[in-house]
């Protein structure tokens, strides 16, 4: 017989999400116990956005040593270390890790529990191996903040050990003379850049055109044509072929009625990631789940259904970014502790950041969820703004949607240098429902990136003065 | 006998204030117009924020391939090649000056004058030769838009030929063996660091102590430490002799009791700048000048007294950068057209940045200007922020302020990585009043430089509460 463990509220998964739930619920009750399946580190520190930047922070200085030509500073023999490249990214997300584990550390002793959690049933879990001190916790309300994993689609298995997804590029020791990356979503584009600024001869596949989580056709256009500059990008290639030989992975594609064929030292699948909800016994559950089969659930409360069970971070499959994360971590933990008691949490903006370069950013709603109501579109394009210019950034294209009556900021999709900074700042305006002239008000300094955003939001300014004159006047003539 | 040309508004100077007031008052009377007594062309474009962001560009290119080893990208034989700096330095900057030039040259030709302008009493303006082709121009109300000059300390004199001022440095085809930078302001630090980086023995003089505009001590000291690191920076050093020797110039400082000296091939003198009022003949007018002889004038209306003369950019010696300046012209512009209907116009939230790196920046109200209400400050070192390391730029601090009782942003001060960014978030936060707590409530991506700016939010919201829960206390006492 298992000793049963009684808890007011108990957590699945110790990352991003889970630890704000933690804080959140142990604020509230010491009844409670954070269960981690494998070992300490959120994906963020392992293999997420923190190896990522330092991949590309690699990326960007010999990028920066090579095209250093043009400002009259010559660099004729930079040279890539693979291997010291990758020494310094795996100290640093060492570290990064090593700060999460001692964070998690700090938490009491009987609030943490090592092992895998199946549901029993609605409320008991069986935590590790039964036959070997596993335990059953039955806990008043369930926080689900198992994360998620890529998603390898079948076709790619053909690669056999050639086969990698992200995890994997952040253990080498070398860099990989050639790598085909499928995906050219956030974690393809990322990597894929990075890896051909360093010397990697990369080829990017994609399905449907689509480049990153872009929904704008002029800024995607503009974002396709820029990397693809740089590297070889096939959005929309259909691969007919992918086969293990002896020197690596054989990709065939067919593109404008031709075939091609290329040989890649590694297959890189970055085509999705998948919530860690299918080996948790979510079966002996009453949860109602979607086709996916993510229990359907309250992104304000984070509730799923009406039940005591919560859904966090990238578990929930929606938003799969830290500071969301984070956030729902901790509605997640705070309406557990209380539950019934549940309310909604507050939750920001839309901001999502793609750290390529140029970098892709998108805040507000995306063109696809405003299009439907004809807002104003405030353009600019970078080839000629003033500062990126000067910095020999100068590409990119940024979109403001502003509502047609109103005024107000909606949202924004772009590919432009600096963008992580020009998408806080439009997060911001957002949140605060500001209007476009309220956000021409503002102090843009000189000579700025910035300046390229004031001049969309100029574009969107003229053409709400001449929409609102067109209403008035056939306003006029109904009358 | 002259010939009298009648104007509703003469505009003196076609620099950025100038054509602000142009535009402005050109959309209000035909009978404008714009007067420059020397060549088209603003002082931003052409010695000002873009040769400078020029300079800066290249020199980061040096600094960034001499530093791609810490990241295992080798540049072993970096050189910078000072004539084809220089070459795109000034091919650039013609460039942005074509564009000023072909600007103005779309106002219509009756609405322009070239010559040099000089007041005959309040109304009448001489412009140009009398005996060669000049003319008298008569106008209802004036704007001063003259801009501002170098000004050269009187000890600097004995550098003779080798004494130079920034617009020098824009027409170098050529980098000098060494500068002595005199003046450790926004112009002296730009140019000297951009200098140094670029292989230019640099060293650079300051009085009191004062690093760039900053007046947080101890952000004024992490400033001080940081760009000391890079090259020698002495802001408060006694300078005891300038002296014009064989092979350039000798100064000779005292500092902690020692006497050095150094010979460089050029002194450049960036030891303030002097608005250009002093030739304008304005002792022949009515205007009440201040000790500066800059005429008192409201900072509202542009409004020099009550008169009917408005002074509007550099010329007022007040925020001399160019967002500023083009407000300025804009209000004058407007308000000497619509005189004696005098309307304060819309000033923005203070802002400012030194493109430095790490940038130095100011929003809001300076520490100076807070200090005696006592706020909070909350503080965040970049030392150890995550991805400023991840980029290797973990240097700089940044300390907010806000009121005690309302917890409303009063200001900030920064030396920062990407600080010209955080400023612009901290700038439209303050001119919108937001609390550290509502900007709190806004999205921060991760990772970014911003998590450092909440870091700082955060500080500054425990301090409140603390301050809040002490203030009830001590009234619940007092009762």
């Amino acid at each position: 017989m298992n000793p049963i463990h009684k808890v007011d509220v108990a957590i699945l998964g110790a990352g991003t999400a889970g630890m704000a739930a933690y804080r959140a619920a142990a604020a509230v009750t010491d009844r409670v116990v954070l269960i981690e399946a494998e070992a300490y580190g959120t994906t963020c520190a392992r293999v997420g956005c923190m190896p990522s930047k330092l991949l590309i922070a690699a990326a960007d200085a010999a990028h920066g040593a090579q095209h250093a030509r043009a400002f009259g500073v010559d660099a004729p023999d930079v040279r890539v270390d693979g291997a010291r490249v990758m020494e310094r990214v795996r100290a640093e997300r060492d570290r990064f890790v090593g700060f999460v584990v001692d964070t998690v550390e700090t938490f009491p002793v009987h609030h943490r529990l090592l092992g895998r959690a199946t549901f029993l049933d609605d409320h008991r879990l069986q935590v590790g191996d039964p036959s070997d001190g596993g335990c059953v916790v039955e806990a008043r309300s369930i926080v689900l903040a198992t994360g998620s994993r890529s998603r390898v689609l079948p076709f790619l298995e053909a690669a056999g050990d050639r086969l990698i997804v992200n995890d994997d590029v952040f253990d080498w020791t070398e860099l990989p003379e050639s790598v085909a990356v499928f995906g050219p979503g956030v974690i393809g584009l990322e990597l894929g850049q990075a890896l051909h600024r360093l010397g990697v001869r990369v080829r990017m596949f994609g399905v449907g055109g689509f480049v990153g989580p872009l929904s704008d056709p002029e800024v995607r256009e503009t974002a396709r044509s820029v990397l693809n500059a740089e590297f070889p990008l096939l959005p929309d290639a259909t691969v007919r072929h992918v086969e293990r030989v002896a020197d690596g992975v054989r990709v065939t594609w067919e593109l404008d009625g031709e075939l091609r064929s290329e040989v890649f030292a590694h297959v890189l699948a970055a085509t999705g990631r998948t919530p860690n909800l299918d080996r948790l016994g979510l079966e002996n559950t009453t949860l109602v789940l979607d086709k996916r089969r993510v229990p359907v659930y309250d992104t304000e409360t984070m509730q799923a259904g009406t039940s005591h069970i919560f859904l966090a971070g990238d578990a929930n499959a929606d938003l799969p970014v830290l500071h969301e994360a984070a956030d729902e971590g901790r509605i997640a933990g705070e309406n557990a502790a209380r539950f019934p008691n549940v309310l909604p949490g507050q939750r920001r903006s839309p901001l999502s950041v793609v750290f390529t370069d140029p970098n892709i950013a998108m805040i507000g709603q995306s063109w696809d969820q405003v299009k439907d109501r004809k807002p104003i579109v405030g353009r600019v394009s970078f080839d000629d703004q003033g500062r990126a210019r000067v910095m020999r950034q100068n590409r990119g294209r940024l979109h403001v949607y502003a509502d047609r009556v109103t005024g107000r900021l909606l949202g924004a999709e772009m590919v432009a240098p600096r963008a992580e900074h020009l998408a806080h700042l439009l997060a911001w305006s957002h949140q605060q429902q500001l209007t476009i002239d309220q956000m021409l008000a503002m102090p843009f300094y000189h000579p700025v990136i910035e300046e390229g955003l004031r001049t969309a939001l100029r574009d969107a300014s003229a053409q709400l003065v001449a929409s609102q004159a067109t209403a008035t006047q056939s306003n006029s003539t109904n009358r």
